[in-house]
């Protein structure tokens, strides 16, 4: 059963993330998502305590939202290529979906020098990504449909720096070409990947 | 002739690059810069005027490094494969220089969704580079370095998605492995791009 006290926070978690998507995790401040929530700033921090648990707050629905939306459905995909493919469409759309650009990867460029707990949870969540693909491909690579001298780990990194990469300049440039050229990138990794006929 | 006053800027940029690379352009302030440059407020405010002037002046700094380190010595190099080659191993040292992670890189995380100057200046430099690098490309085709087929603009935005994307990951991981793994990566796509024997 979900108490009223789930129900509100789930609700300001909402407004919260969408703020974080704009703003990045370090712009939104326990006033300003009073403000957008059109709640009280001390009602907020009944709920969140600091700036710092906020964030981890943020953080965390937002990963559970990605294994919602990306990695549960994609193990649903047949093992193997299908499976990798589901991984990468679907983080694409996850990213996409946010309208001011993923916080996961905005957040990394902003924390990556500030030690605490908001930096490793983001560093574990990178890794568990990494991991996540490097699984999948090597599945890929039992199932017979990559080549057995591939290296899950340099795929799966080769990947999520191109899928990173291209979130940052696709932003930037508002490029209508830029989604093609991304699913090119991709589909060249997968047909080199793929065992030779 | 340098005049006192175009050195006690110069010297104040140097302070200004060093705090964005940590804080993010955005971390910068004016009393942040004057307590690091040993000045005082009012002194600085006669240099830049406003923050955004100042975030301007360091992003136009760290680009002109960025000419001087990464794109005039590639242009050094015999056209073809080794100059695409000296635009990729450049910009890792450049982007790797930078103590707290490549300000550009940053800045496109923190800025994608606000107007102005900044933001102008920025996605001008992004597009500069990409030009950069399908120029080089171009010229690999017509050495014959590279295949006919290759789409120079396709490749060059593989490859700095790649190398963003590895900027961002490694710096969260802090993994020795990453150097290596986007090197691999880069090879790989030069090796696809490389006229068949």
């Amino acid at each position: 059963m979900v108490t009223k006290g789930e129900e509100t926070r789930a609700a300001v978690l909402g407004h919260a993330i969408a703020l974080a998507s704009e703003l990045g995790l370090e712009g939104v401040t326990i006033g300003l998502l009073a403000d957008r929530a059109g709640m009280s700033k001390s009602g907020l921090f009944a709920h969140f305590k600091s700036k710092e648990s906020l964030q981890l707050a943020i953080l965390e629905e937002t990963l559970s939202r990605f294994v919602q939306s990306v990695v549960l459905p994609a193990l649903k995909k047949p093992r193997g290529e299908p499976r990798v493919r589901a991984l990468f469409e679907r983080w694409l759309d996850f990213a996409c979906d946010m309208p001011g650009g993923c916080i996961v990867v905005q957040a990394m460029a902003e924390l990556d020098d500030r030690p605490g707990p908001v930096r490793d949870r983001l560093e574990a969540a990178q890794r568990d990504w990494l991991d996540t693909l490097a699984t999948a491909i090597r599945i890929a690579k039992e199932e017979g449909h990559f080549e057995a001298r591939i290296a899950p780990e340099q795929l799966a990194y080769e990947i999520a720096a191109l899928a990173h990469g291209h979130h940052l300049i696709s932003r930037m440039l508002r490029d209508p070409e830029a989604d093609a050229r991304v699913r090119r990138g991709f589909d060249r990794l997968l047909r080199q990947a793929r065992a030779a006929d």
